[in-house]
C-alpha cells in the first residue's frame, strides 16, 4: 500500500466512512489510472468502483487497475446506483471538488446517506511522491530544460516574446512531453513586472531582463522552472534586485527538511526580500506542490499550513516585481528527502550563468 | 448591449437579484475579457467588479473592460469585501461552477445574504455567439484544418499514432494557434473504436480506417472537427459504416434551423444508425456547443432540452463504435443562421475525398 491508499484506509475507518466519491480528475487518475476527462471513482477500501460514460468505456478497460469499471448514461444516476450496490450509508465527498449543483443533486436522489465534507482530511492526498512519480516529473524537467537549451539560440534582441514562447512550446513537443505544463511565461523589460506575463508581440530588447516560467508534461506529471535572464551586461539595479531573490531562493531551499512548517520555508525567502525593503513587490507565495497538477499542495505560503514531509515535491519561487521597471523570479523543484531536499530542476540560477 | 448582457439585466430584475457572482473562467472572460487562470466577477448589472491575486493585477488591469478591478489576498475575503461594498443583499450564483466548500464559506461569511442557485437560468449565457466570436472560431478551425492538410502527406502505413498527432499539434502552434483545443485523437483499425482514443505507438496500417478529431484555440475560442480516413479502398462494410454516419451527419446538419429542439437534431441521426441496427453502437450525443469551453451549451443529446437559436455554435458529430472492428465519426460545426444553419468546418466528409 502505497501512502495514498494507507492515509484512505485510515480516513475510512476514524470517520466510519463507507466510502468516498472521488470528483476530480487528478485524484481519480491517482487512484485508479485513469486519464480521460470524465469520470467518477467510490473508493470503499477494498471496494472500488469507477464511473464513466461510453465515449470511454475502453479506454477504462484498458487504464483502470484496482477498480470495476461501470458505465453511466447520466453521472449522478450513474454514482447514485454504484453506491446503493455498495450498500454506503456514510459517504465522504471531495469538498472542493464537487459543484453545489452536483453536491444538491445527490442529496436529493440519496435522502438516507450522510453526505461528509473532506477537505483537509484529503488535501494532501497525493503531496508525498513514490518514486515513480518523481520519476515522470524528472523526465518532465529534462524535456522542459533541453527545449529550454534549444531554444537559447533564439533567444536574442529584436524577437517578440511569442516568438519564443512558440517555438519553444513547439520544441517540447518535438522532445516528448505531451504539452507545456501552462501557456509558458516569457515576460521582457517592463512586461517582467507581470507575475504570469502571456508572451506578446514585444520584441526582447538589449539590457533587458526576461522572465521565463516554463513546464512540460510527461505521463500527466508536471514540472515547472523559472528563469530570470539579461540580455546583456546587468546594471546596478538589476544585479541587487536579482542577488536579492537568488539569496531568497536559497534560504527557503535550505531551510527545506522534514518536519519543517511551510510558513517557515515561506518566511525563510519572505525575510531576506522584506528586510532589503522589498516586501510588498513579492506578492505571491513562495511555492506549491505539483506533480498530477500544477498546482496542489502544500501550499508554501504565508497562509499555508502544516509541515513537509519526506516525499513531497514543490516549487521553491521568489519574486520581485517592480511596476514600470520590470521583475525577477527564480524557481525551482525541490524533493523532499530523509535530512533535507535534493533540487530536481538543474538548470542553473546563478546570475553569471543567465547573462547571455 | 450583446445577447449575454441583455440575458443577465433581464435575469437580476426578474428573480430579484442584487449581482450575480461569476466564478468560472469562461464566463469571467466572456463578461470582462479577463483571460487569466484565476479570479471572480461580481456582476451587478452596470456596477461590476472583478477580483484577481497580485500575480494577476497588470493583466487585469490591461485586459479588463466594464469593470473595475480589485486585488485580494484571499480570495473569499476579497469577494465578500466587495459584496458588502455594492450593499449585496440577494445574491445569484453559478451552481455548476462553485464548489461545495466555497459556497460555505460564503454562507458563513454572509449570514444575512440570500444565495440564490443558478444552473438553467445562466446555461445558456454564451450560447448564442457575437459575429466577433463566430470570426475567432472560424480562423481556429482554419488553423486546425490547414494543420491537417500539413499533417496528410505524414499519414501512411507504417506511421505511429502518437507521431501523426505530435506532428500535427506542432503544426497547429506553427499556424498561429494558441494551443491544441485538447489532445488531437488518432485512433487506427481496431482502436477507432475508442470515441476518445489517445495516440499511441500502434503504427497505422494499410487498409485501416482511422479516426482523428482535433481543434485549434484562437484567442480563447476553439474548434473542433473529426474525420475518418481510410487507407486504401474501403471493404464492404467499411464503405457502409461510413456512408451510414455521413447520411446521419446530414440529416442531422438539414435538421438544424433557429426553433428547433436539441433532441429533433439530434434524432434526426440517430434514427437513421438506429434502423440500420447500430443504435447501441452510437453511445454519445449528437453535438454540443462550442466556443470559450470546448463542450458548453448546447446539448445536442436524447436527454438535452430546449431549442437551437440563430447565433448558436455547436457540433454534428455521430459515430458508430464496433469493438474489435474500429469506428466510424464525422464532426462538423455549424453556425444557426436565419432559416437553417451554415456549416463552418470545410474539409470534406465525403468518403470518396477521405481515402488515401
Amino acid at each position: 500500500m502505497n501512502f495514498a491508499q494507507q492515509h484512505l484506509t485510515s480516513l475510512l475507518r476514524r470517520m466510519s466512512l463507507d466510502a468516498i466519491l472521488f470528483w476530480s480528475l487528478e485524484n481519480i487518475r491517482y487512484l485508479c489510472g485513469f486519464s480521460g476527462s470524465d469520470g467518477a471513482l467510490i473508493y470503499a477500501g477494498e471496494e472500488r468502483i469507477f464511473l464513466s460514460d461510453s465515449r470511454y468505456e475502453e479506454q477504462a478497460r484498458a487504464e483502470v487497475r484496482g477498480a470495476v469499471f461501470r458505465k453511466y448514461i447520466k453521472k449522478i444516476e450513474g454514482i447514485v446506483h454504484g453506491l446503493r450496490s455498495l450498500g454506503v450509508k456514510r459517504l465522504g465527498f471531495e469538498a472542493s471538488a464537487l459543484s453545489w449543483e452536483s453536491y444538491q443533486k445527490l442529496r436529493e436522489r440519496l435522502p438516507r446517506v450522510s453526505l461528509v465534507p473532506l477537505a483537509a482530511q484529503i488535501a494532501l492526498l497525493r503531496a508525498r511522491k513514490e518514486p515513480e512519480e518523481v520519476e515522470k516529473i524528472r523526465r518532465a524537467i529534462a524535456i522542459a530544460a533541453e527545449s529550454f537549451r534549444d531554444t537559447l539560440p533564439r533567444l536574442k534582441p529584436g524577437v517578440r516574446e511569442k516568438t519564443v514562447g512558440d517555438f519553444w512550446e513547439i520544441r517540447m513537443k518535438h522532445r516528448g512531453g505531451e504539452s507545456s505544463s501552462f501557456p509558458i511565461i516569457v515576460a521582457s523589460g517592463a512586461r517582467a513586472a507581470l507575475p504570469h506575463g502571456k508572451p506578446s508581440a514585444k520584441a526582447i530588447e538589449k539590457k533587458e531582463m526576461v522572465v521565463i516560467d516554463f513546464g512540460a508534461r510527461h505521463e500527466g506529471y508536471h514540472s515547472d522552472e523559472t528563469k530570470t535572464l539579461v540580455l546583456g551586461k546587468p546594471d546596478h539595479r538589476q544585479r541587487k534586485i536579482y542577488d536579492l531573490v537568488r539569496k531568497a531562493q536559497e534560504k527557503a531551499i535550505r531551510a527545506v527538511r522534514p518536519g519543517e512548517s511551510v510558513r517557515r520555508i515561506d518566511s525563510a525567502a519572505r525575510e531576506v526580500i522584506t528586510r532589503a525593503g522589498y516586501g510588498n513587490f513579492f506578492g505571491h507565495g513562495t511555492g506549491h506542490g505539483i506533480g498530477l497538477a500544477v498546482h496542489e499542495a502544500p501550499t508554501i505560503s504565508p497562509r499555508g499550513a502544516g509541515v513537509v514531509k519526506e516525499g513531497m515535491v514543490f516549487s521553491i519561487e521568489p519574486g520581485i516585481y517592480l511596476p514600470g521597471w520590470g521583475g525577477v523570479r527564480l524557481e525551482d523543484l525541490v524533493l523532499v528527502t530523509g535530512r533535507g531536499c535534493e533540487v530536481l530542476t538543474y538548470l542553473s540560477k546563478e546570475l553569471k550563468d543567465n547573462i547571455i
